[in-house]
């Protein structure tokens, strides 16, 4: 899943150039490319589907060659994650009926690769088995308010030492109860990472989606040929908006989680992003051509050509990218979003 | 005289367009063009002259249109204002041994320019009869400490009530000092504005830097020739690097001072550029495109095609110029040289 647009990272990540085509990270790779490498170990290249904006097209065959075009799905307008995932199950179906499924988002770091992937054919192997969705949880290691929570269900039996079926979904909690969900230890981070036949997926669309299931269905025979785009460019627009949590997890009753702790974020704030960089001896998060004085605790970009001196400035985003430069102190962060309301109302499209 | 580097302003003002040619208060027009302007109306076109590096002759002609290449003064090297002066007054000389001469800085603010005309006039007028050098003096209204000051001698009588006879010429002066200055009453800015006949120019000259005038004299035959600039080049580099101001005003005795009141700055630092702009409610100098929150008392200076979004930032200078962003809080201001320094020393002169 590669559609969002990230205006959380703006002015870093514009809709020409979102988080997941970035490398905010300074890793010296973009998200997408790391996703990519990350399943790549185990699952052939010709498996892979990427579904993204039709406008971002291009874009993901650059960051991953080794795909052909026609696995690139190309939404007409964004959905939200249901009709992202309705559409790849689709296209599986139509190839391999029998199919085992991973979604994942395209922009998610993982530090522990070999762990992850261990996690997930261990997953593979189980959701490949029964008629269940899995999903992974990872362990809290504090009360972040700005995750989701998948609460495990610990008076049924488990499958195995890290497998728990889950008893709910939970929205993100304020912070009183955020802390009440990571001491219970029953609580664990919803990634958004799920494993399931499509045979499975299909059953639980056509149960708890069935308007998007049947808009889907009215295109079968269109799938995998010629005429798949513009018969995709017809329904996506109707389909409903809405993720595949809030549309289907949250209402069934044969899902999974797979414990993690492989160490995962999902780069949503710039905190995060601060929290997972490398710092300077100051605790600056700071490019090349960055000269600071007196200066702490601040995330600093400009682009590779530009030059950047700063003195006294303590806790500040300074975000100098594509003719847009902004300057934000770190526990405003939230406010970006009012940044990018504020630009595109004053000039337009322009720098957004 | 329009040969400076400007780097006080780093980094809007560059090697490469330093401050004469910038028009950092947002008048419309740059401090060069505002100073011809001001002079066209009682001095005739042809009889300016211009003296600056041979590196801005070009921008100089673009701002000033009306004046042939010829009266743009070409130095092969800065070397303060003495050889500065000293050139013109050899050409003036050979044009015309009776002239009298204005000398006066090319990016300096006045105000009142009526009043700063019937001052010039009032002064030719007073230094044409008289074998004097006159100089301006700015009443002060605070005592600042970024102006060298002139101190008028009261017991010698008068030409005019406003003209006095100079007692002394002071270096920049500490805060305390400044403070006894203002409230003397006798101690004027010292505007960097002379009036004189060339001929008695060239005799101070004589008498209190003979090796320069002894410099400047052996290429007469060749000033307003072809061959005048080979010359230049030969003896410029080889000028003591002196000003008018250490060189002869403060060792000559017929040095008047005009006291005046038309409104004068140099614009010399990020605070007088604060000081004369104008600002928005909340207290901010800034240029369009630029979207402030919580944010009071700053300068933000970004280049017309680029976006400025500033949340929570007080009292701090912001400029996003020709690939260097720079922030740096105001009463910080004389660490840009430091900045200027560091930045050459890490990058060379790519960004200076």
């Amino acid at each position: 899943m590669a559609g969002g647009v990230g205006s959380r990272f703006w002015p870093m990540s514009r809709q020409s150039m979102p988080k997941q085509f970035l490398d905010i990270l300074g890793t010296g790779k973009s998200f997408i490319r790391h996703t990519y490498e990350r399943f790549a170990k185990i699952i052939p290249d010709k498996n892979f589907l990427v579904v993204t904006n039709i406008k971002y097209k291009k874009l993901v065959l650059e960051h991953i060659p080794e795909i052909k075009p026609e696995q690139v799905l190309a939404e007409p307008v964004g959905r939200n994650t249901a009709p992202c995932i309705a559409y790849a199950a689709w296209k599986l179906k139509k190839t391999n009926p029998n199919a085992s499924m991973v979604v994942t988002p395209a922009d998610h770091l993982i530090l522990n690769e070999d762990e992850f992937r261990n996690v997930i054919k261990e997953c593979i192997e189980f959701a490949g088995k029964e008629d269940i969705m899995m999903t992974i949880g990872i362990k809290p290691n504090r009360p972040d308010t700005g995750y989701g929570y998948i609460q495990i269900d610990n008076k049924t039996p488990q499958p195995n030492e890290h497998i728990y079926k889950v008893k709910t979904f939970t929205e993100k909690p304020n912070s009183e109860m955020a802390q009440i969900f990571v001491d219970s230890g029953e609580f664990f981070w919803n990634s958004g990472i799920f494993i399931w036949k499509v045979s499975t997926i299909m059953k639980a669309m056509e149960q708890f989606l069935p308007e998007m299931h049947h808009q889907f269905r009215s295109i079968e025979q269109f799938y995998n040929t010629d005429e798949e785009q513009s018969h995709i460019e017809q329904i996506y627009p109707e389909c409903r908006n809405i993720s595949i949590d809030f549309g289907i997890m949250e209402k069934a009753t044969n899902v999974y989680v797979r414990c993690s702790d492989f160490g995962w974020s999902d780069i949503g704030t710039w905190n995060s992003l601060y929290q997972y960089s490398q710092k300077d001896d100051s605790g600056n998060v700071i490019n090349k051509n960055c000269i600071t004085y007196n200066t702490e605790r601040c995330i600093i970009k400009n682009e590779n050509d530009s030059l950047t001196v700063i003195e006294g400035l303590k806790d500040y985003i300074v975000i100098n990218s594509g003719g847009v430069l902004m300057i934000c102190p770190k526990d405003k962060e939230q406010d970006v979003k009012k940044f990018v309301d504020d630009v595109k109302f004053k000039t337009g499209d322009k720098y957004i």
